[in-house]
């Protein structure tokens, strides 16, 4: 018997793949290839505040006394200096000076998302569940799809306070239905959500660890904070979950990241938690998966920690994000966005606004306002990628982290242009 | 009804996690925590000949012209030019300068190893079968068993030329007993193989087609050149099957690394392949996993490549790895090994030395060989760990990258006063 030559056979995992392009490499794609669209859709930092000069002068002190050691391979679990610094650097924020953590407690991975992915492939089945907020990461949302597994939205109020009541609902019909026991996580967001923009209050987590102890003890919650260090002009006052004693005896993990708010390209995050066999069994998934983060980036990000390097240049770095978040927010008011009906919270932190449009527009891929905003050259992402249900329709997640200072008013303008143009 | 709060609930994947710690993690954690103990084992390259100015230099250079945008996100698939740099890179090699690949066929990854794991995740479920060498990479064996998946050895004669006689046996009672259709892809080195250091010869390249022609017709071959670059006095010279017509109708797939020869501490590999949809699907899961190896590091070696400098490097650092080949023989003869019945063939490219012990010695982990290497503070890599099937126990693979020209001969020294004490 010969098996026959023809088209590949794939895995569950790649035969999901196969049939679905991933949104955030097509949007990281379509801003990178035309240099005419204004992009409010990447989330990336802004260019022109990345730590160049900084990072060459780190390098470049770089001796020799270490033997190169840099530039070797370092350990899976991450490097020790490196971890100590994040242990001293989550001890800055309000409330988290007596977090109960040591070097055991820190894994070191490929940006917050190798985290994510990691404590999914550990705890998760195709067919399992994740309850997220509403709207949520999306490219969350898309790992989880990936992955066969099947993100739902716990209940909020317009404001984005968890409905408890409606919560507990959801919770008792997936009792009934038999997939209650499918669920394996919680999926939150302390700071600056992305696409929110918001944080959340310290009643809201006392709350969330009631209604967790009644109805999902035992399941991981994990607290994305990669736009933690991002804050315009004072920290969230409130503590991570791992800071709160009324969590204390239940599994959290932390995900943070160290690129995002300060150099993307360096692509160095890290995931904290009490859970030690959780972090072991995800350490032992990345020996699989690269043995170990590149050793040199950690090695930067290191000496930028300890030197207070990092946290001059997050200083610099907020009032410039808070100018372009006015600059943005102003450009729309002066091309009469509120006046056609739409609104948004102010953010106070984070790359991003959160704008919902008068009822009954759809902002989706394929629509007619998409289609036009590709006309007039200006790309966002659509709302609807952001909900575990795939609606409403009628949110945009604006970003003004990549523009200039000059392009934010013409993207503004597009922008503004595409919703008159539309209805 | 409550979930109660109990041990955490793994994944099948996160529950074989669990169970087995990494020998990789292991070994490395264990060179580098104990700093009297002499590492025979790792397969660290030296960090004296890291290229520490190098890199230094080209980060210094990096201007602002460009905008940043090295310290940017880039896109998941890598960074053009990078992709660019690789292809001509590959195509300096003896035989690959007509290598029909264009950018579209390349897939930048964290080192070659998440290349594996990414190729592993498209095609293989658990249970499934991949057949490799006999002796292997393993880290992959490794890989596979953290996946739930069975390696299977390819026979081969002493001389690790494949036995198709017996290959072709093998085949048969996988069709008898109803496994054949579980083989999912065939994983080879073609050059200065970790652990045998042998390199593939273009007759058994032929061979191996017209037997995969004929039994093994549309599964894909992994042929996995991360030693390529470390060749000695010459590089190999038989070109990659991707350059060799007679395997041109069938999916290969190329495994390449940039960090292994010039520096682990960077972690950037590449997989090139004709099959563009496998690619694709393999970028769209590294999607899910990081969207996109760090692109500083991309840069650094775009520039490395671009400028002729990582060729430069090279050049310097095969004199170096060449002297530290003969001063380990040299060693290992002068303290009798050879007197002891030990064998091995010389090198001629890559960091190892493999080693066969009379017949009837045990060097597995907790072997009383192993202690005593132990007690004499001289690690290596006990060989079964090299063979899918777990056996034969008299193999070691003795790596003379990380030991400094002082230090090879004192391991040598020790690892034959090991040999002398247990026979």
């Amino acid at each position: 018997m010969t098996q026959a030559r023809g088209a590949m056979q794939y895995s569950r995992l790649g035969e999901i793949a196969r049939r679905s392009e991933t949104v955030i490499t097509r949007l990281m794609g379509d801003a990178l290839a035309d240099p005419e669209l204004l992009s409010l859709a990447a989330g990336f930092t802004d260019n022109r505040v990345l730590p160049l000069k900084m990072i060459q002068s780190i390098v470049a002190e770089m001796g020799d006394e270490g033997g190169r050691e840099q530039l070797q391979y370092g350990m899976n679990r991450g490097r020790p200096g490196l971890i100590e610094a994040t242990l001293q650097w989550m001890r800055t924020y309000p409330g988290e000076a007596e977090i109960e953590l040591d070097p055991s407690n820190v894994l070191v991975t490929n940006g917050s998302q190798q985290g994510l992915y990691l404590l999914t492939q550990a705890i998760c089945e195709p067919g399992d569940i994740v309850l997220v907020e509403d709207p949520t990461y999306f490219v969350y949302l898309e790992l989880l799809r990936g992955m066969g597994i099947r993100a739902m939205a716990l209940p909020s109020d317009s404001k984005g306070r968890f409905d408890f009541a409606a919560c507990s609902a959801l919770l008792d019909e997936l009792e009934s239905s038999g997939e209650f026991k499918r669920i394996r996580a919680v999926y939150v967001m302390g700071t600056f959500a992305n696409p929110s923009t918001r944080s959340m209050a310290l009643q809201t987590k006392l709350d969330l660890a009631d209604f967790m102890r009644r109805r999902l003890r035992g399941i991981p919650i994990i607290e994305d904070m990669a736009y933690r260090d991002l804050y315009f002009e004072e920290p969230h006052p409130v503590p991570s979950l791992l800071s709160i004693p009324e969590w204390r005896d239940m599994p959290v993990v932390y995900a943070g990241t160290f690129t995002k708010p300060f150099a993307t390209g360096l692509k160095v995050g890290f995931m904290a938690t009490r859970e030690r066999e959780l972090l072991e069994v995800m350490g032992r998934i990345k020996g699989h998966q690269d043995f170990g983060t590149a050793h040199f980036n950690q090695a930067i990000l290191q000496v930028a920690l300890e030197t207070g390097r990092y946290a001059h240049h997050l200083q610099s770095v907020r009032s410039h994000y808070l100018a372009k978040a006015v600059l943005l927010e102003q450009s729309l008011l002066d091309h009469g966005l509120r006046d056609c009906g739409w609104s948004w919270e102010r953010p106070s932190g984070g790359l991003l606004l959160w704008a919902q449009a008068p009822e009954g527009v759809d902002t989706r891929i394929g629509s007619a306002f998409h289609r036009a905003s590709l006309k007039n050259k200006v790309l966002y992402v659509p709302g609807d990628l952001c909900f575990a249900s795939g609606g409403p329709w009628d949110f945009v997640r604006l970003s003004f982290g990549a523009l200039s200072m000059e392009q934010i008013p013409e993207a503004a303008r597009r922008f503004c242009a595409t919703v008159r143009e539309c209805f």
